[in-house]
């Protein structure tokens, strides 16, 4: 047997380890099969034109990795553990918690060309040349730096440039000490978690709300209790009337997945109960810098100075979501908490992207950026809104005034929003049935009767956008013809 | 009154907003002191040439931020509860969290100036080069990436380069499923701890270990269970006969701090022992890419195949601790209660610190860049127990066959590690004592009696180290005065 195996002696790696690794790509790529007789080390060597020794020596590296079973007097043979091992046992149980995004079901997503995603931002709009420009700078004069840990809680420098961003933009009047950076909204949502005891504290979530993120509080043992949105948000005349302490996480400026905008007389009200009830709120910021039509409302934070806020954000949807960096805005009172439950969890994150993002903001690059993308997804949002109502007439839409996906509830007597997605996909399209989403998370109505899609067109371009509203409209033509033709 | 404002007419940001923030600074930087009255908007707009809206703006900016209080016909003053709420509430709170390396009873960290610190990797030995080319290369051809997220268990082709440099690295046969990215050590224990269940779950770790990593069991509410190490680490003759389950976690390539290394008979007496017990063995491989004197044991998740053994590794050390990436290594059984647990903490990490560490690994330049730094930091070691020797002739040494530092025994009759400690702080040098760093978690005897101190080599320059213990002999000698005047 002369197996394809090259030898490098130019290439610094030892001849032995070369010979290993080679050979172990072959066992566990299926080239050589469970049970195959290796050729003999005299061979071998002879072959690959190396000393027997270098030979026996791998050979005794993958029989203490598993993957060889010398024989007395028989030769070496590929172990007949490793393939099983390997492939059905790993690879089926990983296929269960990857990819949830598409299922079975339906089309694979390769046949998807027009993805209405309302979690995926556009490659086009990442300020890629003045992220280069200061990576390059940064590099150049502070390059050392990444050889350093740095604090749990962030970069001094992006925590200030936060600060001081948030100032004028939601009218947060917050210190750098109270700002912890952190690897998003989910991390910033398992630090109030571990700040606070938890278990069966009472957790007001708005219904629907983000299944991943409702999780996170569930983990902890926490009780949610979901109170219904319209389409103004939160219906703040449910809420609960005596809560004892714990905490109410919402999505003032834009909620979701339905899109409304609190206004300020259920901000006063929310504010109101918060304080009477003793309880902390968590506003996530989500999608306040995208505002189309009006400027944003003051946050919640900046609305109080009763120290209940705790306020959180990102900057994946406003840069990338390849950046990795939230924040959170803690009151006094619980910053000492908050900061050593962030260690807890790891050491804080890429001094590079914190050190690049730090200077963006600073530099006035950042406030330019979110000028440049509004006006890039405003046009596709009116792209959008134009383009369905040209083939269907009056659609009712919410969400449409900031942020950067929309909710549109189907006209009576359509196909649900599962059967519309399923359809839409064989044309190469596809949108999200909002009952499908945020099933497990909703007793809301128009969840539940599964009447509504969300659609995301922040990572479509202009002409994307019309040919994909032009083939739902394809599909539900054929769906009509279709009916016509049973009766 | 004349503030020190400046406005730049070329800077693009606003100038309502520039002058928004400045004041906010002068305020919260306490240069305008709460209670003072601001110049009235028409003497503002003449000293600095601006329109009187403009300075309106900005004034009604900081009133909704709470900074600045209208007092009708009397003018603008800064609002009276500032003060009080940053400086004291907010800056005393978090220095008790903040600096913890440096206490207050001794000198400031500024005059330390040889630190024989061993939590801190060298600037010197970044990879700064290569890293900065391969950034420029992936920003080049996958730029747009950034916009996206990411898998939480991290970019697939780090999984395989992960994957592929443990086989001859470590001896471990892994598939890439297998590998979980995390942002480090601290991160893969949460991970850990989420999969299973914690509460009154065993959890023996060595007698010393970190403090910060004992933190994250305890948290869990897991049962901490210390275990004596020796010179050759964990003393697996004193392993608890009858543990049901649960873990054990330890460092055996390089007891950390004590820095032994967990002989091969040792290996398969604790992989019985946990087979026998059914606990699951966490191995922190910590150390074991920089070995001096022989080559590295294999480790013990490549001793076995019997899927007991979580292995976990990071690159803070071997590449630069503001990288912030890591990785775990979970046996079949546990990857999608792994992967569920990553994905509740976060997304994921930094696209481009992994995209470039995937391309560093592949490339080669991560196995040379491990060779050039083993060479400067081996070096660095024996420049540091040779000076040792040649001050305080015979020196009683342990773990300087690999990792970073090494811990000293101090000479009977010698100080204490804490007194030692203060003593050449004066002089300009810090050391670390092991009672005083790992006080909280040891029973162990030679912490218990304070007799040893922990020197990291890696960050210090070879003529800095000279000087170093240079200055450590100075103090003794100093010292040995002091008494000898004093009999």
């Amino acid at each position: 047997m002369q197996l394809p195996i090259q030898i490098d002696r130019g290439s610094g790696t030892s001849l032995q380890v070369q010979l290993a690794k080679q050979l172990r790509e072959l066992i566990l790529g299926g080239l050589i099969k469970s049970g195959a007789a290796l050729p003999g080390s005299r061979e071998m060597a002879l072959n690959l034109k190396l000393s027997r020794n270098t030979v026996l020596l791998s050979y005794d590296q993958l029989t203490i990795e598993g993957l060889l079973e010398p024989r007395a007097a028989k030769g070496t043979f590929v172990s007949k553990r490793v393939r099983g091992r390997i492939e059905s046992n790993i690879l089926n149980s990983v296929r269960s918690v990857e990819g949830p995004k598409y299922d079975c079901a339906f089309d694979s997503p390769a046949n998807v060309s027009i993805d209405f995603a309302f979690d995926r931002q556009s490659a086009d709009t990442f300020p890629s040349q003045t992220w280069r420009r200061l990576i390059l700078k940064k590099l150049a004069h502070a390059g050392s730096s990444a050889a350093h840990y740095s604090e749990p809680s962030g970069l001094l420098d992006l925590r200030q440039a936060i600060a001081d961003h948030l100032g004028p933009a939601r009218g947060i009047n917050v210190h750098r000490d109270q700002v912890i950076v952190v690897g998003g909204i989910q991390e910033a949502l398992n630090v109030i978690c571990r700040s606070f005891p938890m278990a069966t504290t009472p957790v007001v979530v708005e219904d629907p709300v983000s299944p991943g993120l409702r999780r996170v509080f569930e983990s902890y043992s926490a009780r949610v209790v979901p109170v219904s949105t319209d389409r103004q948000g939160l219906r703040t005349d449910l809420l609960p009337h005596h809560q004892s302490g714990g905490f109410i996480y919402l999505t003032p400026s834009h909620q979701f997945p339905t899109g409304g905008t609190l206004p300020v007389s259920r901000r006063a009200k929310l504010l109101q109960w918060a304080e009477q009830n003793n309880s902390l709120i968590i506003e996530n910021d989500q999608d306040s810098d995208f505002c189309y039509d009006n400027p944003p409302l003051i946050s919640l934070a900046g609305m109080t100075h009763s120290e209940n806020v705790i306020h959180i954000g990102d900057f994946s949807k406003s840069i990338g979501g390849g950046v990795h960096i939230g924040y959170m805005i803690v009151p006094p009172h619980a910053i000492v908490s908050a900061m050593a439950a962030k260690a807890i969890f790891n050491n804080g994150i890429s001094w590079l992207d914190q050190a690049v993002l730090a200077d963006f903001i600073k530099s006035g690059a950042y406030a330019k950026h979110l000028r440049r993308v509004q006006r890039i997804y405003r046009s596709r949002r009116d792209i959008l809104i134009e383009a369905l109502k040209y083939h269907f007439n009056s659609v009712d839409i919410t969400g449409q005034q900031s942020g950067t996906h929309i909710l549109w509830q189907l006209p009576f007597g359509w196909p649900t929003g599962r059967e519309l997605d399923k359809r839409v996909r064989s044309h190469g399209v596809r949108i999200y049935s909002l009952h499908r989403e945020f099933d497990g998370s909703s007793d809301n109505m128009c969840a539940r009767s599964d009447t509504a899609v969300i659609m995301g067109y922040s990572s479509l371009t202009e002409s994307s956008i019309k040919r994909g509203i032009q083939k739902i409209s394809d599909a539900i033509a054929d769906l009509a013809n279709v009916r016509r033709a049973s009766h």
